[in-house]
């Protein structure tokens, strides 16, 4: 039997190597989105295909495979660091190294393709023009978990992004929190409470947003010393290495929510970032643990603390003095309630922190039947707008409206949009914890103080990384399994008192 | 004998690779220098040297020797690009693998640690202290020397910089030009006329200095849909690859022309990588002559059109309007002549277009010696002294304003001093021919026209690339040899008009 320790250094130095050389290309990638001169365009594409090339070449070496079943022998099975390093290393692994270069090729040209036909046939409104497309893409990413195997091929795509999840417990889980969301959407419809938004869409000074949303991050936790926040076309957070997390947003003079609950959100992803442990870089258990998690920490931060009234009971005043001319005459109990309003609508990136969660479970429910076959790609829009009616009660007047909103699709990234409402959950699961084990969590809001709830966060859940699967996280956690009950008292708890209901 | 078009195609390919490898790295670089939190210091270190590494892996491998050896047997050597491509290929891959790996590496580590003991020895005016550094760069830049080969170590190290120049020639036409510029520097002293600067000294708000950089860039043909402005302690220009070229520049409220100037300096550098042939990236064709004609671009942009009378006359009234507190009651008078100081200064980077020079082979002289072995390190201070006395009639009061003042030596820079009068010789030297070719040039400058020079630039230098040596360049464009006398052509008619001498 080798030498555990010496075989998993030896894996962990690879690794580390493979995602040294990933970590360049997120720099490039990130200089693209926010200050690459357009003309340097086409050059910038090829650094990207050559970098990535580079570490895909590595990350399916056979010095790898050598590696990695030297640790396997090496390292016990257990709930260890290490072990869990080596069970992702090998996920990974085995899905590089499962597909066949050609469908990854074919998959990389046609993604690319395919985003350029949605562009166009989203802006015309033409269902039939992306057709082709989306068939090309269905087809491929069913080759895809058909390559990679498991009783469930959808299962197979969900756990590049959710790993060791499964479709029929997020359905499970899915059923219990539309039950009680469709009602709740209807009681807020038929409350007396109107809300009036367009105190957000006075004049806000594009300057002054951009100091009062550094402020923010700031303020809960996101370290500008090892990171910074730019300004993007599609705001994203870009965690390059230790020590240097990269935020992006985008302002709009005459939309104050944009911005700022878009840099709490980003913040969010970035506070994960900053909390995972460095000297783990390039290892799975330093890595985050899946993009349901993630995305629990942009959420909370966003929404389950963002949009509280203690968090602004602190923010509200400096708003004032930031904003003197939109807010300056404005009370709490206006914005508060502004940036609370709930309203069906179309598209799912500007829907509220209810209907939100109606929009990810209509594409489930499509994406799944989509992956098995028994939703033709041509049939998409019919069952799009069936769906919709039924979750909204009204019907949209054209498929940019409805099934041509999201990239997603056209980027073949299928099983993805599930992490989003889990995220939700979890962060609702995990912000009951928290407030169990701290007590004073408003007061503390209220003071400006947002060090307790990041201090509880790194511990319990970024610096664990990968080393648990997410549904063990949440339970090893919260003492229970993932539930779509806390995320549903929040919400009738938030909104029953803005709507009184 | 093997199909000259083939084997040089597949050359091209393996040097277009390698570039592009190391275009990653200038982002990476570009992106420490302006955007990197402090904390993404450390990764950022471990991400060029794996980048670096790669790089020098495949310049160096066994590969590209079998591809220039079979490149060199096809194609002909001759005037053709082609050829040139070969031949300087050629020259990079010797230099690269003559050194032993294990001085490459010593040479590396001990300049990062003997720039930080430079940094100490200079705040603290301590040589004592930075002696044993400079004495260990020097035994392995005389290694390097020898490694290299040939009849002068010196030329040796200048060949990296300079390719192909001797320091014999530099000493001839270095030696006419001081012969000159001493008695020109004490007539300058001499004369009646008393410049007053502190008309450059007034307020210049950044916000307003950020623009009219920007603008002077733009208008002297810096194109900003393939580069960028951005700011950096050490102003520099980056040249990533085709489409994307990118300045930086450093603001003082206090200090109008340095942000402005160095811009103009930088565009200059810019202006010649936007004018490389974007088809030839990667191949010694597609790539700048030497650092002694990139310093011309750079010089004549920023001195010889940036500073002359017919570029104020267009761009003063530009300047009242955009500085009106500074320069609302100045006249282009004043400020044309404070523009123009010529003053004996200690300090290099802040010397005038006159005295530069002298500062440049003061260094020249002591370099030379250091590298023979004829001047011991621990000799420099009082050498430095000695002949700064010769030259500018006055002792350094400490070793921070005299021989510790740079910081190339202490990073193993020897040889690439030079580069910059040559620069200056080259510039004056090729705007001459520019004046005869364009006969109208102030009058276009009047009217804020330079398209024609940067015109004249492209077609003659730029896309030119590495096609010839810069000797060879020199007699192709202007016809002549370089001498030293346009340039003293050009310092006695601008000065000796701004002095009445």
């Amino acid at each position: 039997m080798p030498d555990a320790p010496e075989a998993y250094r030896r894996l962990a130095q690879e690794l580390r190597e493979v995602a040294l050389l990933k970590s360049c290309a997120s720099v490039l990638g990130w200089d693209e989105q926010t200050y690459l001169p357009i003309h340097g365009a086409e050059h910038r594409a090829q650094q990207l295909a050559m970098l990535s090339g580079m570490a895909h070449d590595r990350a399916t070496s056979p010095k790898l495979a050598e590696l990695l079943s030297a640790a396997e022998t090496a390292v016990p099975a257990d709930d260890s660091r290490e072990s869990a390093s080596v069970r992702e290393a090998r996920r990974r692994f085995d899905r590089a190294t499962k597909l066949p270069r050609r469908l990854v090729e074919e998959l990389s040209h046609c993604a690319t393709l395919s985003q350029q036909a949605w562009v166009g046939a989203k802006k015309a409104r033409d269902f039939q023009a992306f057709r082709p497309w989306l068939e090309k893409m269905v087809a491929l990413k069913r080759e895809e978990a058909q390559a990679i195997g498991g009783a469930v091929p959808y299962d197979a795509l969900l756990d590049e992004y959710e790993p060791g999840a499964s479709s029929a417990e997020i359905a499970d889980v899915f059923a219990r929190l539309r039950n009680e969301l469709v009602p709740l959407v209807q009681a807020i419809q038929q409350s007396p409470v109107k809300v009036d938004t367009s105190i957000l869409t006075r004049s806000y000074p594009v300057a002054a947003q951009r100091e009062f949303s550094r402020r923010g991050a700031t303020t809960i936790g996101f370290d500008f010393d090892a990171g910074r926040l730019d300004e993007a076309a599609h705001p994203f957070c870009s965690g390059i290495g230790p020590g240097d997390c990269r935020l992006t947003t985008r302002y709009d003079e005459h939309h104050f929510p944009g911005a700022f609950f878009g840099t709490l959100h980003e913040a969010g992803h970035g506070i994960y970032e900053q909390g995972l442990v460095k000297e783990d870089f390039g290892l799975p258990v330093g890595d985050s643990c899946s993009l349901g998690i993630h995305e629990s920490q942009s959420r909370m931060w966003e929404n389950l603390v963002g949009r509280s009234r203690p968090f602004w009971d602190h923010f509200f005043p400096l708003a004032q003095k930031a904003f003197p001319e939109a807010l300056g005459n404005a009370t709490l109990d206006e914005f508060h309630t502004a940036i609370n309003d709930v309203r069906p609508s179309w598209i799912r990136v500007e829907a509220d922190e209810v209907t939100y969660n109606l929009h990810i479970m209509l594409r489930f429910e499509l994406e799944r039947p989509l992956i098995a076959g028994d939703l033709a790609p041509a049939d998409l829009p019919g069952a799009w707008n069936d769906a919709f009616t039924k979750s909204f009660g009204m019907t949209p007047p054209h498929d940019a409206l409805g099934c041509l909103q999201d990239v997603h699709w056209s980027a073949g990234l299928i099983g993805y949009f599930p992490t989003y409402s889990l995220g939700n959950m979890y962060a609702a699961q995990f912000f009951e914890q928290a407030r169990t084990d701290i007590p004073d969590l408003d007061e503390q809001f209220r003071r400006g103080e947002f060090l307790a709830l990041k201090t509880w966060l790194n511990r319990n859940i970024h610096e664990r990384g990968m080393q648990y699967r997410a549904s063990r996280l949440v339970e090893l956690v919260t003492g229970k399994p993932l539930s779509a009950e806390p995320l549903l008292r929040h919400l009738k708890s938030r909104f029953g008192a803005i709507y009184k209901i």
